[in-house]
């Protein structure tokens, strides 16, 4: 399971002041957190600045990886600004996403056939959000196989199929957990990450809802995704599913992490809101 | 979901004093308290008692319904005690279970068969536990075959696929998970069930692994438990993963489980182990 930190988004107030405010500290410091908790990219996020979003996306990719050892996430839906930042980037990132929508696929798609990376590629196009489970498969297909004929591995490639509220269609949860494994049987070597907070909204509870859905997620094939590294319940419970389904051989990284402590109820409820 | 209350089991060391002195007040209030959690049926087990299971396990009935408005499960391998219980209960029991060990089959099926009643069929035989997928969908297979033909209606089946620790080999809960969906898929009228605690059997933070595994097997089509209904947190889980596999229409059940305080974290840890 690939860990994506989240934090470092500039859609949270204090991100986005320490961007204005180009605060490297902070930064850093929510960087090396999120590393020591076990996250394996870094999400960098300047969305709210459409002005200076390659500029700030940079700019955050250059602190993230002075402050520690890991590769960033490059979250945005502008070309240009993935462009930008994958220029300073050291390695191989991971560019989150490509689309099936047009501008974004012809403008990402050299990008990411010709250098290093792996690729979230979101089960949007140009008719808008899938609702089904058919409609997110087709969208895939034609996504892989674009990815795949352009040059692409297949083993870089990570198909979000795209969370959706239950609250809006009690139907949501379940089309894209079926459309995940649909798509997962028809490409074995392809993966499947994605971002699920979207499925709680509207409902109340909603850390309980997104940990839930995260296991039932896992059991069918999911094996990236993008969360506070820092929410111990979260982290556990995705030890606990990759156990039970297979993927820790002799149990050993669930005691690992039972040693280390993180899999205690005391510290339920803990999730790193004050970072 | 259908949730079989557990907590009236004499390997429990209160329950078996209980049974011993006849302490009728006690199993009583266990029955109502899982009662009020939610429980649809109320597990009796006096298998501690092998002389005189029979006798117990049909006082623990008459006591039950007495106190509740709930059918009891008839929890024992003993088709004597299974007989002597279901002579005395009101209304269809679940009986727990039949499984194709010959004796086991032989003396239970006309029971199962010619009184109305529900039935947990258990993945085992004379060639000892099954290990593998193929070889539970075999053992089901064979049951409801024989179940159907001796005129059983599919839905009152309740196929358990048998739950193994994780710990002893790491690809037991994906079997167990496979085998569910592969029986679901050739019986779309029958139902699984299973107590799910030992596929923690020699892990640390137990509750934990049971209450994901839970998760896991509700996204593959569990639609029954054995459990503890006190278990605030295991029923917490059963909401929010009904609720995001689509089988909660508005998320009603789980909007009402909120209003209740019964997903709330602040619940967490209360497992009504005082009972």
């Amino acid at each position: 399971m690939i860990i994506v930190g989240e934090l470092l988004n500039a859609s949270r107030p204090a991100v986005k002041n320490a961007i204005e405010k180009q605060d490297e500290k902070f930064v850093a410091d929510l960087a090396k957190a999120q590393e020591k908790a076990g996250a394996h990219y870094i999400d960098v996020n300047a969305g709210v600045f459409p002005e200076q979003e390659p500029k700030y996306l940079s700019w955050l990719v250059k602190v993230v990886q002075e402050a520690t050892n890991l590769p960033c996430a490059l979250d945005s839906p502008n070309p240009q600004a993935i462009k930008a930042a994958m220029e300073v980037h050291q390695g191989a990132p991971l560019v989150n996403s490509i689309s099936l929508e047009k501008t974004r696929w012809d403008s990402l798609l050299p990008l990411a056939a010709n250098n290093p990376c792996k690729l979230v590629a979101l089960c949007t196009s140009d008719q808008g959000m899938p609702k089904s489970r058919e409609q997110r498969v087709e969208i895939a297909e034609r996504m892989v196989c674009g990815l795949l004929q352009a040059g692409m591995n297949a083993d870089d490639i990570y198909v979000d199929p795209l969370v959706q509220p239950v609250a809006t269609d009690a139907g949501f949860g379940e089309q894209f957990l079926l459309a995940m494994g649909d798509i997962l049987n028809l490409f074995p070597s392809v993966h499947a990450m994605c971002g699920l907070s979207n499925i709680s909204y509207g409902l109340p509870v909603r850390k309980l809802l997104n940990r839930t859905f995260m296991i039932l997620a896992i059991g069918r094939g999911l094996d990236g995704a993008i969360i506070n590294p820092l929410d111990k319940e979260m982290m556990a419970a995705i030890a606990a599913a990759e156990t039970l389904v297979g993927k820790d051989g002799f149990c050993m990284n669930y005691l690992k992490a039972f040693r280390a402590g993180a899999l205690e109820p005391s510290l339920a409820g803990q999730t790193g809101a004050d970072l």
